[in-house]
């Protein structure tokens, strides 16, 4: 395995399925290490440099490196910033590197965050490029379902929703190929996960596409639920049938395994019913915490705070 | 006295006066405290979740938390985040509660900090809600009166301005009525003070309804000044005519009582002339000092790094 | 040498030539003392208050007060909060500097620092005001030299674009004038340095104004390049003209000496040409760091953490 120390994280097919496994222990014990030891990053800044929004993920980031005691600077306002005075990106990366030990970038093109890894001498974490990569999602996805059902390997597991737009499933698809999982994707037609994800993925494990959620609502261990968003459909009324029919209500809980988990990368709108959330199988704000606990993790492992 | 560790902070109703004067008291030692043990909030972190813009109340709560070893994260930027997909307030509470230790919360509505509060294990502070309830305000300002005149008990107290759409005072009419003051509410007919808090003052304290501020600049111990808006009427020959009644200058200091005090909630527009800043009276920027020491206080006692 | 805690820096002629060189020799050592102890500045508050936007300038002190183990506040927004309610500076300084231990601000109009210098108690750095001053700017660009060609004294050095507009030239060319240089003015005719900054500069070193950049490039020790904007011509014609005489490429490089130096304040559009990124004598990026150490210096000096 390589050493953590000073890696990059772009894609999470940076890791070996060993070195994900790895992650996720150190995330097990990430919260005692830091409570006994809340200078473990001190004097340790990372940059937040989101060229999109996103609270979530922006704030999950600097909570980890704050419990950790590190600190952070925070970018995220471009508009009103160097970018404004036509700077690269290049360039701007080179800026930053000067300042801090740790890059994390969010930025709407493919690329980005690779071509950041590429000038950058101190580590760069992707907190989401283009439609494609999200893998710090991934990670806590995959810490989720593994503390909730106790392992990953023999799972079946169904992305429901969003499958095309929706970076954070292309990354947790790819992900999940390093286990022994069955993955269901359930879509409408107009979503469909991307040709070369599902290619990539049912090359190493199986993968059957479904546009009825009631074909595999009883069978599955794990439903991992995206929102359809309006503005994907040409035509209002196609998406309010489409909208319905992925929504997840109290009646699909009761058709489920009780030991099934419901998942969700949040924010959510109405793709899963309030009702849902004061069942057992919902775990998708338990998923929040993990993804603090994950972002612990990474952030000492690449900073050289533990091994 | 229940203990505060881990309790909400809503409504100053929610505090007993003996309560508050704890909370006082921790005021007086809190900055030799912090001097002695600048770890004290070490690895805790706090959110700020404002819904309204508020540099003086944000920075304030953020500068209390840092000065006793803690961390802050921002969320108050609501168009660009989350918010803007259509997440509700339930949820956003849920996913900052997995982060942080407290949050402090300011929303314009009413109700929005009760509500968090219960959706949030963590603590939750109001930083003000709606038109109705600023509790931290009112405590820094009996704060100020306290250490300014030595006590409470036993003062002549005029609010003067507008009492119908500040919060400020309403938490503060409710605040002092835990204590023997006389009242006086000085405002043109058209900002009187809400009556349900007239009623609710009103029952337990002497509270008197004034027109003109000539009538009691003598008599008071503490000027407690608020901003008249130029948007609250109709005419604006009507605003401007009120406008100077209201106003205080020079000339109302000299006809006050040498160690009357004069307070304002900050930003301060005209309503104060500049002439008055340098007078002995004037405690509105000392005020701001104090409101540093309650706010600390007050994390200090709910994240229960004193007792 | 008067004691550097709690003095403001609001002009370059704020220091003697023997308090910069102390600056910049506690530059030398910051980093290191910073890592021996990275509590140095543990329970101190700067503020930011930036009142025009700039991320370069605002993430370097943020990062030089973290790396000290202090904190920060922002208040770097000025159009969400009380400014827009009418507050005027003097009100906004007087509360900040109840806030916190130092405060770095930034204005579009001249005199606004040095009147928030009279206002606070606290020490005020100017982050750049007006079109005159940036004096941490001036000081990590002397830093610069003195670190990239170990001495100031006997260098030549060029100052190549607009030198009219850039308060960076202006604030060096006051800095420089402590030192026995030489310095050339290169610019359109458009775009010369101000009168009042020339006759203070030429009194003291010798200055020559040169149209030219040919007349100079081989000579030089220190190139100095600045961005000329579109927006300062009338007609795009001259500017598209002026522009290209102006920009630095692999060309001028091979004509410089060896060991010449090329800086340039950033953000860099496309008056360098990228590909001079790769010569040795491309500083830019390096001048980013030792501005980090400067402000840590800076900040360490006037916050009383070393001598």
């Amino acid at each position: 395995m390589r050493p953590f120390k000073g890696r990059d994280v772009i894609s999470v097919l940076d890791f070996t399925r060993e070195e994900i496994d790895y992650i996720l222990d150190k995330a097990d014990s990430i919260m005692g290490l830091a409570s006994e030891n809340p200078d473990m990053l001190k004097g340790k800044v990372m940059a937040i440099l989101f060229f999109e929004p996103s609270t979530r993920t922006r704030v999950s980031f600097e909570t980890a490196m704050k419990r950790l005691g590190g600190a952070t600077v925070d970018m995220s306002e471009p508009r009103r910033t160097s970018i404004q005075k036509g700077e690269n990106l290049t360039d701007t990366i080179r800026v930053v590197d000067n300042y801090v030990d740790v890059i994390v970038i969010r930025h709407p093109l493919e690329g980005s965050a690779r071509l950041a890894a590429e000038v950058a001498r101190n580590p760069v974490i992707n907190g989401g490029s283009g439609a494609e990569e999200h893998p710090t999602q991934a990670l806590l996805d995959l810490y989720t379902i593994r503390k909730e059902k106790g392992r990953i390997d023999g799972l079946k597991i169904a992305f429901v929703g969003d499958l095309r737009y929706g970076r954070t499933v292309h990354s947790l698809s790819m992900a999940l190929s390093n286990y022994d999982v069955k993955l269901y994707l359930v879509s409408p037609e107009l979503l469909r996960m991307r040709r070369e994800v599902v290619e990539y993925t049912s090359k190493r494990i199986p993968v059957e596409e479904v546009d009825d959620l009631d074909e595999i609502i009883e069978e599955v261990d794990v439903l991992y639920v995206t929102r359809i968003q309006k503005e994907r459909f040409a035509d209002v009324s196609e998406y309010m049938k489409v909208k319905g029919s992925y929504r997840i209500t109290l009646d699909h809980v009761k058709r489920m395994k009780e030991d099934a988990i419901i998942m969700h990368p949040l924010p959510r709108v109405d793709e899963i019913d309030y009702s849902v959330d004061r069942t057992p199988q919902a775990k998708y704000f338990k998923q929040v915490y993990y993804g603090l606990l994950v972002r612990m993790s990474l952030l000492a492992l690449i900073l050289g705070a533990v091994e």
